[in-house]
């Protein structure tokens, strides 16, 4: 796969609001909810009495909005706010979002959460005919789309650049007029429609954020589904009727907060829910579970829960940020690496350690805490899983690194057991994480995304497809349902 | 109290290294871990081949030390670091510590943990004798007693100036020559000796900072002694032989990290044992265990194990700092107070919560606490707190609030559950806690401070004892133990 | 005018350089003598081993580049390098230069220096057909035009671009082939051609820079001028025929460096000559002559000897930037404004003084001028300016302010003297000024723009007519060659 | 000498107001006059309704106050600023001024220009009896001397500090009652005296910094002169008798602005007078006479006036700070060098120049200069320094280096010439700068201190003297008017 495709990889977390006057204060407060979607930059864009205004940069929000006047530079009555993941490469301050782009006439705002199948393809047919580019982001893609689009109404021409992109995306379009919401057609990324009590409506990636901001949760918004936000009120109209729900799975697996709920089922109850799965399926012979903290402690209580073992904490996991530089020795090295979690050698020592984590991408981290835990004393460590080997990669926004380095496509689970050095290693299975998430019992894999696991990808994978054939006929691993 | 006292109370973090090639890299490396003991400033002093190196500066490590060149230019053989709390006013670039002391011969880096409760009366009887301070700590008195101590030996020196400051401290003092460690008579502040595996010796405030670099744990530094280390070696001597053991109790309810060992005795444990002791005295009728993260999760998995109740993740914290402006709305501000904790809707809605926090201050935090979790749904939120009700301040180094702010000090503990909102509340009474820690069952309170909660302060308080006692007869408290 | 449009106006400096292994250096050294025409934001564009890279921001270039890395980061074997003008809204970062194009499989860089007329036109037909601009300065115009060429050679695009935009320009544009330098029909802007003693070429704004650099003077760019410098050589070739030498007078009155040379001229001579034309035109019955520091020094040299009046300096110009806060008085605010210039009283005590500056725009300049030198003693204020009224706006890359702002638009010389408190004033005229440039005397104006001052715009205004012949019209002006 | 005494070497800025509400902004204002005195680090302590404040740092003024809030926190009705000179070394946060006292009862700021020349035996003997200094500048000595003083006043304490320390010296010291300002007993430093028209009285070191915040010039503080401004007045007395006028000669030649008078004579003209003796005893057969920008300019328009030959601008100084990197080749580097000056080919090509320049320090500078106005063309540079060849290190506060680094302490007039590659070299005579000063006829060297020129101390040198007579030693030059 061509290095330039991997940047386009990414997650992220938007925020929108239309009819209040703090909404800059409002966008701002709820992107606080969501830095977890997103670290490499952040942004926001207001509309003021003077138009659209934009304050954003690299880095925490912290780091972003640092004084007062950022913020109130962009007070009116809409606002628009980005998060943005860091991905290895390609830290560009020009593909910060949201995007601004000023017209003669008018200006809009653009900001998206997802990744298109086909941006590569699209662009080149944008550019062969004239179109230039200013960032190396998908996003962009949309908008050329859309201003070449013949359709007399706006909507018209958002529904027409809508039906050309594939892929996983949710998108915010701010304009003078209104602010504007579509999913894709297999709602691979969440967002939800909330409204203040003083006033105005909020679209946002996940209802903590709507909880943040003081917002009441009205609904999500459906797949395939284009909601326009204007002073006349909230209007829908799907874009396109062939939709299916497939959610992607790593949402609930470790990616969104526990507190949000996402079409109906809140994300720490599954998580406990799969923990009791992979108790029953994956069960170990241990004196305590202890999960690693913090996005695995759901699943460790679920998992202590259902098998009996008493729940402890035996990793703590530092609050603070830490300045890594280079380390003089190699104990200084490993060191600085497990400087963000350490183990609480009074709780571990001498016991039999049911470790939860819930995933297992390279494998380093996983490693690492087997060590933490052996050093602090632990007989034994049995490490259990509570999602399926993640064997695949994906297309649709999951900064998923190629199959190459992926542990679960290269290795079977018992040869990742001795790298690891686990005393014993269990993972949970596909069909119990679709029982546990249960978003939809009627859909297929009841309306989760995981082809991650099995991959069996929900739709053709356009640009992405000879490359990822390639790569897994290297791997000699054959997947029929893999489509092109 | 004048409000310049007030400035003096701080809590703190020390770290210094002798005989180690690199003892700046370790030392910045164990800092990290004692970040949550300071986040006003930092400051490591390197010896170099040139001599005493210091870089420091306002606000966190990271923020301080932000490129590789602030920390070579310390390296050497020896280093001393310190990490200072964030106290309301006073926020002087000079009192950042390690202070360095540039004599024409020599020069020596100075660090301290604590509260002298004669500092005051110190400096005005130096100044008295033409003594000119360049902070407004306490921490400098000691360099004016140890450079007019008329003693011939350096150690001679530095004993007659601890033998006439009073209070609670840890004292790491770093010359050409050595690194010198001490303890108040009372051991109010930890201080661990640890050995690192490739050589050199290590002194620093928790046990977790030498897992953190790899150094091993040797023994605690006990009251009143003084302990010196020079290439010779590491030396011992006591500077006074009165000395009763009483460590500051609030390190073990929610200061210390729950890794560390403080006198053999395990934090998270001890915080097991209270959460443990405090169900058995205030059992509640709830559905659920929730505890306040992080600091009472502890707690809240002993209360759970010891009432049969299930442990659950009602609340979810934030992992990110945000920076918060001045928000426009009465809504916003209570948005952006709460922004660090948020309630789990689906684990809180229609139950009975039993809410686990480590102790009440004023009050405020546990009064958004329990409406948080009633707005979420919570059907009644009983309050427990894994200490003793505070009512008294502390002049040894804890930065609590004079009793005019303690909620404690100023209300039963009925009306304290009223303003709070919460159904019920309760508190573990001081003999629990002194057995849950249980550091030395022959000591007054078990080898515990507890004056806090008793006021029962195990020393004189010198410039502070009017002060004290004007306020508790203000509040009409009489405390016969009140030492004067 | 709309507001819109004067944020266009902007006078700039640009580096180029092709075919050295320290392109960047060079053009970082190269920039820093072309600061004084921009100092709004700063920027280079590097070609490196991994394609052209990027490193730019606002302000000053001490403050865009802080540290080496950001100029190795660029190095490679050609280098574009831009310094931007502070006007006075629309400090975008998206508008500082050089602009960086990424297309998917080549990338170019473009810098402006100048004006184009007929931009707002252009990119409204542009926008018409689904074009995206990413700026509000009007360069991004030319990119465009050249993407969209049918030409089937890059130089035959660029060809058909040059051929589309009317104005004042000087462009150079880096790909990974080569360095293309293109100057304006009418030559408004200059651009100078180098060699590299060590190999390479350079093209810039003036020759003070080549000198800078230690590059040799190869010529000037003539008008209509498309310059292509690859590896193969250096070629030439005209984009259009229909060129009329019509230079920027004020380039020479106050813009460029002394030490520069345009077209053959050296401009602190030019100065020189027009002081003395001046002394005859408008003698003076003073005691000293006095120019205002630094660019005035010049022609008040020529006054003094063609007058025969003893030069002497009275006015002390500061070296050191300073940082102007809102003052608390009247008298602290005058005290700030006029911090830059002092007089020296010891010099103007009881003299009659001959001022010479070099233009007039809006007046408060020199009024502080006047008063300062008669608060410090002066008997008289003879102020003797080395050009004629500035009477007209300029839209060819000189950011005068609309004719409103203009006081010789708005006053009569007697007016202006009264209003300006001097004892009398006296201006050079259009005449004189062309004749001690004499760029070229078979030229019309022998070569200079004079457009400021008489109105006779040397090319059709485009966008710009209407509004000008409005406001003209306001001003009861009547200018017969004022083009459409 | 040791290394730590250069380090002490310092000029600098000083700036006091008493008695207006607007202190802070008047002092901030008054300082930027008195930016080329020190560019180091700057400070300023403001008298605010709570006492006194402080806010300092490293580096221009501009770099250290960059918001009006580091301004106003200074507010109140006295205010003391400071800029330091940047040495080689040792640069230093604790070292910037006023240096900031916290007495128990009360709090004073110090700021001090100048050299004390037994600083280090007093900080030795003050050390011994316990004192603590915080910086490594020689400033903190007065403070103790005055706290440790039995006398029973505050200025009767000031007055013994005053007879205590040996040098040159302008004091500044501010408390909550007054303002307090001393000169050494030889008026080394100067030091002025002025009143504002709105109310309050300024203290400062140059009569530009009284024009430049709108105060009218009072007198000259004396040699020996103890003034103190309170709210009762304006007193003086002096602390000591034993006073002989002789100013720092480097203050007229190249340090003071030309529009400062300092006791009565103005040093522009003073300038002017150098350049035309200059002219009488070093004539050059020369085309033009050239002045090296801005500080040489005065005399070498004297120059021109005494010699009959044209005054004109063959080099230009930018005006622009260039931040330097290390340059990749020689050639760059030299370019790198000049950037601050460069010379009008136009002017000088085929011309023989007569280069004005104010002294020659280590000669770098000069020789660049010959170069430069050679490699531009110039047939012949005959360099005439306006001072005579400095030989003798300063020890009254000009930072001159060790007689090691002078040119003219290890090379005669003709080796210079050879080494400078100038075609003639020629120096103004002792005699002849005296009376071009003329400062007091009746007093030694007509009030001047030369003994950077001939070696006569006016005083004994103290912890200098031997050092000093080692390296004369060395040089194999006997001095037998140097004392000890």
């Amino acid at each position: 796969m061509p290095a330039e495709l991997k940047e386009l990889n990414e997650e992220c977390g938007l925020f929108g609001v239309w009819g209040n006057p703090h909404s800059a204060a409002i966008t701002h407060l709820g992107l606080h909810t969501l830095q977890h979607r997103g670290q490499e930059g952040a942004g926001i864009v207001g509309l003021t009495p003077n138009g659209l205004r934009r304050h954003y940069g690299l880095g925490l929000l912290s780091e972003v909005f640092t004084k007062p006047e950022d913020l109130t530079a962009l007070s009116g009555r809409a606002a628009l706010g980005h998060v943005r993941y860091a991905t290895a490469g390609g830290r560009l301050l020009e593909n910060i979002q949201p995007l601004l782009f000023r017209f003669s006439t008018e200006a809009m705002a653009l900001a998206h959460n997802g990744n298109l199948t086909n941006a590569l393809s699209l662009r080149k047919a944008l550019e062969d005919t004239g179109a230039i580019f200013h960032t190396t982001s998908d996003t962009e893609v949309l908008m050329h789309l859309l201003r070449r689009s013949p359709a007399s109404t706006f909507t018209g021409q958002l529904t027409d650049a809508l039906n050309q992109v594939h892929g996983g995306f949710a998108f915010l379009l701010l304009t003078e007029k209104g602010l504007f919401a579509a999913v894709d057609p297999n709602g691979f990324r969440p967002l939800v429609l909330g409204t203040l009590p003083d006033g105005g409506t909020v679209v946002c990636s996940e209802t903590a954020a709507l909880d943040a901001v003081g917002a009441d949760f009205v609904r999500d918004i459906q797949p395939g589904e284009l909601v326009s936000i204007t002073d006349v009120g909230v209007t829908t109209q799907p874009y396109t009727l062939q939709t299916t729900l497939s959610v992607c799975s790593m949402e609930f697996i470790y990616f969104a907060r526990p507190d949000s709920e996402i079409h109906g089922v809140n994300v720490h109850q599954a998580r406990v829910a799969m923990g009791e799965r992979l108790a029953q399926e994956q069960p170990a012979d241990a004196d305590i579970v202890v999960g690693v903290p913090n996005s695995s402690l759901s699943a460790a209580l679920g998992y202590a829960r259902a098998s009996g073992i008493p729940y402890d904490l035996g990793l703590v996991k530092s609050q603070y940020v830490a300045r890594t530089f280079i380390q003089p020795t190699q104990a200084l090295r490993e060191a600085a690496v497990k400087r963000k979690l350490s183990a609480v050698r009074a709780v571990v020592e001498g016991k039999s350690v049911a470790l939860i984590d819930d995933s297992i991408v390279r494998g380093t981290t996983s490693m690492q805490l087997v060590r933490l835990l052996k050093n602090a004393g632990a007989k034994a460590v049995h490490l259990r899983i509570a999602s399926p080997p993640l064997r695949f990669p994906c297309f649709y926004g999951i900064d998923i690194q190629s199959t190459h380095e992926l542990m679960a496509a290269n290795h079977t689970v018992r040869e990742m057991r001795d790298l690891l050095g686990a005393d014993s290693l269990g993972f949970l299975s596909t069909k119990a994480l679709e029982e546990s998430v249960n978003l939809d019992p009627t859909a297929p894999h009841r309306g989760l995304c995981v082809a991650y696991f099995t991959g069996e990808y929900p739709t053709p994978l356009y640009d992405y497809a000879d490359a990822l054939h390639k790569e897994l006929a290297q791997l000699h691993i054959t997947v029929s349902e893999v489509s092109a």
